[in-house]
């Protein structure tokens, strides 16, 4: 076994209910689902972070999750729309460190939601938001 | 003006806070940040849908989105992770018809967090994922 739990499932070593695998990438279901049919699409290959995603890799990632979405609507779950979700860092919920897209079907009343910090109410100006976008542009 | 407040902003009609801009697609300022740097990135051609976006473009969004979060971790913008976030159909909470990637900086105690349904706890047996996952297969 190594650290990373997706790796051993990847290497057949845990259980898991595979949606899709291909020379990329794998879609797995989420053990603890927010709605039947979330799935996680996973590159095969370790990558903790993001940024270790090569821009193959992450192009495949996002293919494979568009497709997921689309099977989602096609099939007999409840699902009548789709998140795509991605936590990368700790402070951003990641919990497993080898990076996951989720795949989250949707539907009115399904009790999933955000919450906002307190502050979300009040929209900055357009001064504002220009100055953070250049501070953006300027370590693009 | 179109009907379409993504599209005006593309062309010129509407003000918008520009992080980036290339062929494909651009990255702009939320007007309602969850945290400050809060980024959408959008095609530059019109796209509904998460199923509107053909692979050369979705491979684009994906990576200017990749590109933003590198970003956002090298500013003076507070970021000590990321999420990535896109809301396909109005039931997944999508209020502007026009794709959107949202790249979210986040930091510890910035008050974002997710609602989950009160059957989230109750994690599913090997087997009803198996079904869940073939159900998924059957249609991809």
């Amino acid at each position: 076994m190594s650290n990373c739990s997706f790796c051993d499932i990847l290497a057949g070593k845990l259980d898991a209910s595979i949606a899709h695998q291909d020379e990329v990438c794998a879609a797995l279901l989420d053990i603890q689902p927010i709605n039947s049919g979330h799935t996680l699409v996973i590159p095969n290959r370790h990558a903790a972070h993001l940024a270790d995603l090569d821009q193959h890799t992450a192009a495949h990632v996002f293919h494979v999750a568009q497709q997921v979405a689309a099977a989602l609507r096609r099939s007999r779950l409840k699902c009548e729309g789709v998140n795509l979700l991605l936590a990368d860092g700790e402070a951003a919920g990641q919990e497993v460190f080898h990076a996951h897209l989720h795949v989250v079907p949707r539907f009115k009343g399904d009790g999933f939601s955000f919450k906002f910090p307190s502050r979300y109410a009040i929209k900055p100006d357009r001064q504002d938001l220009d100055e953070v976008a250049e501070q953006i542009r300027n370590v693009f």
